[in-house]
C-alpha cells in the first residue's frame, strides 16, 4: 500500500440524489477495504469540465502527500477520450483527458500523464456510460493497493487542455482576467494572482467589472465596525482576488456570472 | 466482528440540512467505532419508497459481502410496520418492512427476514418518531459488532411489498414498462431489462413514451460526431434501458416523469 | 491520542458545491491520518448562528464520549471574535466565540472555554477569511492527536451568548416560546421542553400559533387510521415540543418559519 492509510478524494458532476456516488464507493471499498475516502464535491454543475479543473486546483493542496483524487466531470464518456492517471505534485490524478487537470499541470512544475490501458484493472463488463465505476474507481482503488503508475498503460504528453487560467498583462500594464468560479456565499473568485501585481503599488489599484469600479481593498470580510453594502476586492483563501460585499451577493450585486471579464487597472 | 473493517450503507429521505444522518452515524459509532459508513443519499423525495427501493436496488451490487445496508424511508414510522432485518445475496438490510426491500426480494433468489424484536440492541428511550435513530441505526451498528441475525427477532415470511418492477410482455410480443426513475441528467431509467428481449431483434425495436416514438439505440452518450438533440435509448449502467439525449434532459423533453408508461415494439 | 479512533464532526454554513468543506478534511488527514469525520451538516443558512447552536444542541448527544465537534458559522471571520475550543459533557466544541456554543453551555452544567492563542497549532499563512481551514481544523487535528486543551490557549469565561433557548414560563402559568426550528418535513420544533410541564396536565394543553389553535397532543406522526391534515402536538425525538401534520409540511399550513411566537395554555 502507499501509505498506511490510503486516502481518496472524489469530485464529481453526479450529484447526490441517485445511486452514482455510492456505486463509486463500493467499488473502491470492494478492492481496498482500508482506504479513507473523501468527497471534495459532487455538485459540479453538469459537464461543467472548467468548475471542476477549479474546484480541483483549490482543494488539493490541503490534502497530504499521496493522495489520489478522482475527478469525473466526463460529458465524453464512452467515445474517443482517453482516461488518465496523472502524478504531479506528489499527489495522484485519475479521470477522463478532456482537460479537467489542466489547472493542475499549470500549478506544476512537473507532472506524469499515464493512459489507463490494462483492462485488468477495471470493473467487468465496462459500462459504456459509467466510467466513474468502471474504470477510474477501481483504478484508483489498486493504485492505492500498490500498483505503480505505469502498470497501468504507456505515458503520453498530448493531453488535452482548456485556456490557460492565468490572468494575462495587457500592454498598458493592466491586468485583464475573469471571474473564474462565484462561491455559495456570491463571492466573485478571479484568475488575478498576488504576484502578477509584483512591484506594483496595490493601494492605487483599481478593478473594473460589468461597468462597476471597486477600489476598495480590505484584508478579511468584517473590516468595518459597521458593515456597509459597499463591494471590495480581497486575497482570497484560494490565492486569487475575490470580490466581495459583506454579508451579501457581490455576484447578484455586480449582476455578474462565471466568465465575466475583469480588468484590474494600476495607475 | 464480521469481517476486518465493516461497512454500513445509509440510505434515507432525511435530507442533509437537519440533525438526523448526524444522529444516526452518532449512535453507529458509539457502539462500534471501527465501522465504515457509507451515505447512499439522503435525498430520496419524502416518504416514497419506491424511490428508495430503486436506488437501493441500483446500488447494493456496487458494495463487497456483508456490506450492511440501512435504509430509512418510513412515513409509518411509530405504527404497527415492523422494523426488519433482512439477509440477501451475502449482505444485509435493515429498516421498515414498507415495500423498501421488494426490488431486493425481486433480484435475489434467496432471502431471509427476521422481525426486530430484541429491545436490548435498541437505543432507549426509543422515540416514537425517530427509529432511525433508537431502532435502525444501533442494530446495524450491534450486526456489525457480530450479533447474529436470528438474535434480533424470530423469521417473517409475510413481509410488505411494492408492485413488481419487472416490465411485462404482452400478447402482441410488445412489452409493457415505465420509468422508474429520472436521474440527475434527466435520463429516463425504465424497467425494461435485456434478458427480456432474449431471441429478439434489438435493431427493430422502437419505444414509444407520451406520444414519441424512439427508434434510435446507442452504446453511449456522445456516440455521434456532432451531438444532437435527439432522444435514444441505451441500456444503462443499471442494466435498464434508459432514455436519453446529449447534454440535455431527456425528461424534459418527453415531458415526462417517473411513472410514465412505455412501450418497447418489437415488429 | 484521545482514544483508538478519534472522531471529529464538522457542521458549517459552507454548502457542499464549493471547495470548503474538503479543505478542512484534508488539513485535518494531514495531521492526523487515523481519525474518523463525520459531516453532521453543511446546509446551515449563510451565516445563521442561531441554526448552528440548534442542530449542534440536537445532534451532538449521539456521539461518544471525546468526539471532537468543529463548528463554524461565522461571519465575523477575521475580525476580533475570538477562536475558542470548548470541553463540556465529555466532549470538545471548536470553533468562533459568537454564540453558536450557547446551548452547550445551557445544556450542560460545567464547561470550560480555552481561546486558541498558539500559532503553531494553526496552518501557515493563515488566511484572514478561512479560519475553519487554517484554525479550526488544525487544532482539531491536534487536539484529536492527544494535545490537552489548556495548551491551545487560557481559559476564558467572558464567552458570546445568544439569548436563552428555553421557553419562558408567565405569571398565568402559560409558557411563552417560538419555533427555534423547521425540519426538511416542514415539523415545527419549539423550544418548548416537557420538563416544564411538571405537575401539569398535559391532556389539557393547548397550543396557539399565529392565529391557529392546536388541542391534539400525539405520540407518533401516523397515529391515526386514516391520515387528515390536523396539525398536532408531539414530543419529538429532539426533546422538545414539535408541530406536525400527516405526510405535510406544519409549517406551510400555519404560515409560518423559525422565530414564531407559540403559547401553551394549560387551563
Amino acid at each position: 500500500m502507499l501509505t498506511e492509510r490510503p486516502l481518496i478524494t472524489l469530485l464529481t458532476d453526479f450529484g447526490t440524489t441517485d445511486y452514482f456516488v455510492a456505486a463509486l464507493k463500493g467499488v473502491i471499498l470492494s478492492i481496498n477495504a482500508h482506504v479513507h475516502i473523501v468527497d471534495i464535491t459532487h455538485e459540479i454543475p453538469s459537464h461543467d469540465i472548467e468548475a471542476g479543473a477549479f474546484t480541483l486546483l483549490a482543494s488539493h493542496r490541503a490534502f497530504p502527500r499521496n493522495t489520489i483524487h478522482v475527478a469525473v466531470v466526463d460529458p465524453g464518456v464512452g467515445s474517443a477520450r482517453r482516461p488518465v492517471l496523472v502524478v504531479a505534485g506528489q499527489q495522484f490524478f485519475i479521470g477522463p483527458d478532456n482537460g479537467i487537470f489542466s489547472y493542475i499541470f499549470e500549478a506544476e512544475s512537473e507532472y506524469q500523464i499515464f493512459e489507463l490501458k490494462k483492462e485488468q484493472y477495471f470493473r467487468h463488463p465496462v459500462s459504456a456510460t459509467f466510467h466513474g465505476r468502471d474504470i477510474f474507481a477501481p483504478v484508483a482503488a489498486f493504485l492505492s493497493n500498490g500498483v505503480r503508475p505505469a502498470d497501468f498503460g504507456k505515458e503520453i504528453n498530448d493531453e488535452v487542455r482548456l485556456s490557460p487560467l492565468k490572468a494575462r498583462p495587457l500592454k498598458n500594464g493592466n491586468l485583464e482576467g475573469r471571474i473564474i468560479h462565484v462561491d455559495r456565499f456570491g463571492n466573485c473568485i478571479t484568475n488575478i494572482t498576488r504576484d502578477l501585481l509584483i512591484k506594483r503599488d496595490e493601494s492605487r489599484a483599481r478593478l473594473r467589472v460589468n461597468g462597476t469600479t471597486i477600489r476598495s481593498f480590505r484584508e478579511f470580510f468584517s473590516d468595518e465596525a459597521r458593515p456597509t453594502r459597499k463591494l471590495f476586492g480581497l486575497w482570497g483563501s484560494a490565492g486569487f482576488l475575490e470580490i466581495a460585499v459583506n454579508s451579501h451577493s457581490a455576484a447578484e450585486m455586480l449582476g455578474v456570472r462565471r466568465g465575466e471579464p475583469v480588468i484590474l487597472e494600476i495607475k
